[in-house]
């Protein structure tokens, strides 16, 4: 079977991470195909990933950009509530990379976290889309971390 | 086929935002139809909305107005759900513009705030509802803003 | 067609807003059937909205109480997503007017507040199913306010 | 038509709620079935009541006990728009009676609270399955309150 | 008839829980298939349990790691609630295991919090699935907890 990714990201974000998710697929599933969609904020980042996987996609990859006030805070909130829900209906993998401007101080540090974070839930991506529900199991409880480093096991 | 876009605004508002999106759609997409309805506050929208698209609309352009205290914020954050859901239940863009009375300290700054935020948000609509999910990608990551000047791009 | 007009209110409200909406709506649309369903707290309003519709109602109002506490207000929140979840299944109006007991410092203020809020969404209620989506709009963006004075328009 | 009430209630509270509500109803509606269901934990009463329901209950009491910390207060939130959730889809009352942990300064208040309030909305679950819509409607605006006594009408 | 148990985990946590659930779950229902699921982070294990309850399971259990951070929290918040609408929707039940970094001070407390309550819960989640409504009836109002001693029944 073909594999359908859908990478839906915003103007408002600083940072161009569907390119950089756009680039990792690739890279990952050469042979699959990427269906990507651009909306305004995050808020809207839900009925694309919805209309994605209705056009196809086998599971999206999400980027938003959080502001620093509380009521971004809402928002993103009201956002993850919508894309698990997108998720619950469509038994889908919808992988939501978010970066809030107040985790880092500068703007370096923050392009660094959301290039991180980009990537490597695009790989978590292709796995679970890919190669099923134990993919990522051999790294279960590794305390495993996109935009930071690993925090690694205890115990 | 004929594009159709539903515009919901509230009585509660102190600006006509209505209005504003009317005329730049108007302008903007000259052939589409355009049907607006009217709710006392911002938890009427999302049944607005969800009876528009039901009406034909193929995007809708929610209009809010939110008070200062903690209050109208669970109340922003209810309808923001609501307003999640109605897209994920139709599959079409609901796009949602607020205010939030508090954003500035004097009403000639808010008048400006909600002037451009109308009035970018109901361009972001026509794009998306008529040019598709890749009409914003070569804006994707730019940092756009409505309401205030872009923030840019950084990295 | 018979307007059928659903009235929701509770056993914890210190105010029978219940009555004023029942007069209220009897006042305005005299051909009207009224239904009225009392439940115990805000947190049983959403169910009796959509038995009220699944019964026949065209449109419902909801007259809730709330306490002081940050308790009260999470069950607010809770209660103002069912009701809009309600709206957005069944697509008819739900209008909700709450009462926060802290909203004033005194008895005799909160009755002026519950007795014109419960009145005023009342006529939108009327108006919004009888008289359809642009019967508000001559008022959009007016800043009208239910239990307070009208801010007024700016800009 | 024979009443089949439900009751749902937990390990993790400190009372024996449901053996209250069931004692309860037993004695205001004699010739109803009741049906209990006990889980580990507030998170899941909105799956048991609506297992009970689609095992024929009419309508459901669930009987939470919510500890001191700010995650206690979200789950409860989550809980409540479950419960809120489960009413809206089911079209039947699930009447939740919740007990917060820091609501007393000793244990012998928290047990009047519980008591009361369990025992007070058991009856109210028995009026509104077996005498309808207006049976509580005499108590409308009476400010009546469960755990506490009752706040009073004003106005 | 075969019983299935669904367990699902996180590579972002700390502890390998889901070792612990399937190991606990073998030990206490010998004759059961257990299906296991592991994915990147607490938002991700409503659309896994759904998925897993689609391939068969009767019941699943999903073991979350939360940050410190208030959007962590949040990010719980979401969580939960689409983990109790993955349960409405198939009326089955998840059991919720959820350790917060925040719980303990260092971290050989955490491990012992997130070893007990992933044991107890999984033992929950059994007693449910095979043996019913009642299975934890005995215990209703015990004042049980996991991850910590039980706080007792009162009263």
């Amino acid at each position: 079977m073909e594999r359908v990714y859908g990478v839906v990201d915003t103007t408002f974000s600083r940072i161009n991470m569907g390119e950089i998710a756009v680039r990792t697929i690739r890279a990952e599933d050469r042979d699959a195909k990427i269906m990507r969609y651009t909306v305004p904020g995050i808020k809207d980042l839900p009925v694309a990933a919805k209309r994605l996987i209705e056009a196809g996609c086998n599971g999206v990859i999400t980027l938003g950009w959080v502001g620093k006030s509380q009521l971004d805070k809402y928002s993103y909130l009201a956002t993850s509530i919508g894309l698990i829900t997108v998720q619950i209906l469509t038994s889908k993998h919808v992988i939501d990379v978010t970066v809030h401007e107040d985790e880092a101080e500068d703007e370096e540090s923050l392009v660094k976290i959301a290039e991180d974070r980009a990537r490597k839930h695009s790989l978590n991506l292709v796995k679970l889309v890919r190669d099923g529900p134990n993919s990522l199991t051999a790294q279960a409880g590794k305390g495993l971390r996109q935009g930071y480093e690993n925090a690694g096991p205890i115990g």
